[in-house]
């Protein structure tokens, strides 16, 4: 199988960098093909803006997604997010791994999906033969499975149902239905490593075994059951259908 | 009133920088004291890094919010940092305002509060005379207002209740409750500006105005009723209360 693990933490001697080497090692002698795009290290371009599109007539005002698209069907892209999007076709496996920075991805994270997630490539993708979007469990990344993998310095109670920051699950769903499911990714549960600064030494050989059997049984493992767009759930406006979901909020009305 | 807009649009001529300059130009008028970061124009650093830390042992491994700890109480934080630091505690209100990009940020500003909201500043501030930390509600930035001005190009009906891309006030919990609300600031509901698109250009004032308007009655405006974490409703380990939130579930359960 091919994983593409996206990797993104500044210090390699941390416990991301670590658990991150250790799953390649034991991905590799299991007989898998990996690719690690280590954004720090390759000192990945963070913000999108007018230099990403050097052929673009710089007096023409910048509408970044249009100018993406442009970019992208006329081959014209930065050759860096040419790159991170050919390892995602290559892709059987997609990994975002990275701290948990305010609730979210560190910055330089969010910037390789601002850019590399191009109109064409993953959004704005029109499903042949119909006039809908090829989006939300279809797209350019069908096929493929996907998922987060994060670190916090947060209790995992804390971040549980009714915990204090809110439940992780929910706090990720921008991430896990937004961008992965999004762009047509089967999206298992996320990895998650809590009260990282108090990781005990003897833990770490569990902890990583344990990220290991997750990247070796991604294939098998249940997908969060997402309701997809274009599968008669959601109306022609684009709203959940009155049936479905019923004593459910929040976010648990997108799962079936 | 002293605002401070932060403002993240590569394109000075978007309905963004127009919104922008549409705004300041009316606040000042009103007799009002604005700073605007513009993150773009200022070609803000957006990747959280080691190199935020020149007076550091390079040797030394790199605990990010440990580092931006020593930096910000040993007066040693990148001259950056530190000006958009001042900028917060100038401020009666803060405004982040961007285009929705993946349901979040533009990495810009990811990095921007990646960087600024360091560990003894935002994160890791202890509340005097107790074993708490200020934090949800109580914080450096106490007694400020804090408000999300977004624009996007998805309709209305699709980022509200059972939309298909979730409902954007679930969607934004990570900065409204998760950073604003987190330091200790008043958080009244986003300002959002949907399908932008498609927006008619004699729509530009209308948009404009209630932008205006929502500025101008910032300090009136009922914020929303976050639980503060020190205020009774969480137990001692950070777990809500179980006689509270009944019969709600996802981020409902933290708005009394």
């Amino acid at each position: 199988m091919n994983y593409f693990i996206v990797y993104a933490h500044p210090e390699p001697r941390s416990l991301n960098g670590s658990l991150k080497d250790f799953a390649v090692a034991a991905l590799v002698a299991a007989g898998h093909q990996v690719r690690v795009s280590d954004l720090y290290a390759m000192k990945f371009k963070a913000s999108a803006d007018a230099e990403d599109f050097p052929e673009r007539d710089p007096g023409e005002r910048l509408v970044y997604h249009r100018a993406s698209g442009d970019a992208f069907h006329g081959g014209t892209q930065s050759p860096d997010v040419a790159a991170e999007q050919a390892s995602l076709l290559w892709a059987d496996a997609v990994i975002l791994q990275f701290p948990l920075w305010w609730f979210s991805m560190p910055a330089i994270l969010k910037g390789w999906v601002d850019r590399v997630f191009a109109h064409g490539f993953a959004i704005g993708v029109p499903k042949p033969g119909t006039k809908q979007w090829a989006r939300y469990g279809e797209g350019t990344l069908a096929g493929r499975r996907g998922m987060i993998v994060t670190t916090t310095g947060a209790r995992e109670e804390q971040l549980g149902p009714r915990g204090l920051n809110g439940p992780l699950e929910d706090i990720l769903f921008p991430l896990t239905r937004g961008l992965l499911f999004y762009t047509g990714m089967d999206v298992v549960p996320s990895f998650v490593v809590y009260r990282t600064v108090r990781l005990p030494d003897e833990r770490f050989t569990e902890v990583a075994n344990a990220y290991v059997e997750r990247l070796l049984t991604i294939q098998t493992t249940e997908p969060i059951p997402y309701r997809t767009e274009n599968g008669g759930d959601f109306d022609e406006r684009g709203v959940l259908q009155p049936s479905l979901g019923e004593g459910k909020s929040g976010f648990d009305v997108y799962r079936k």
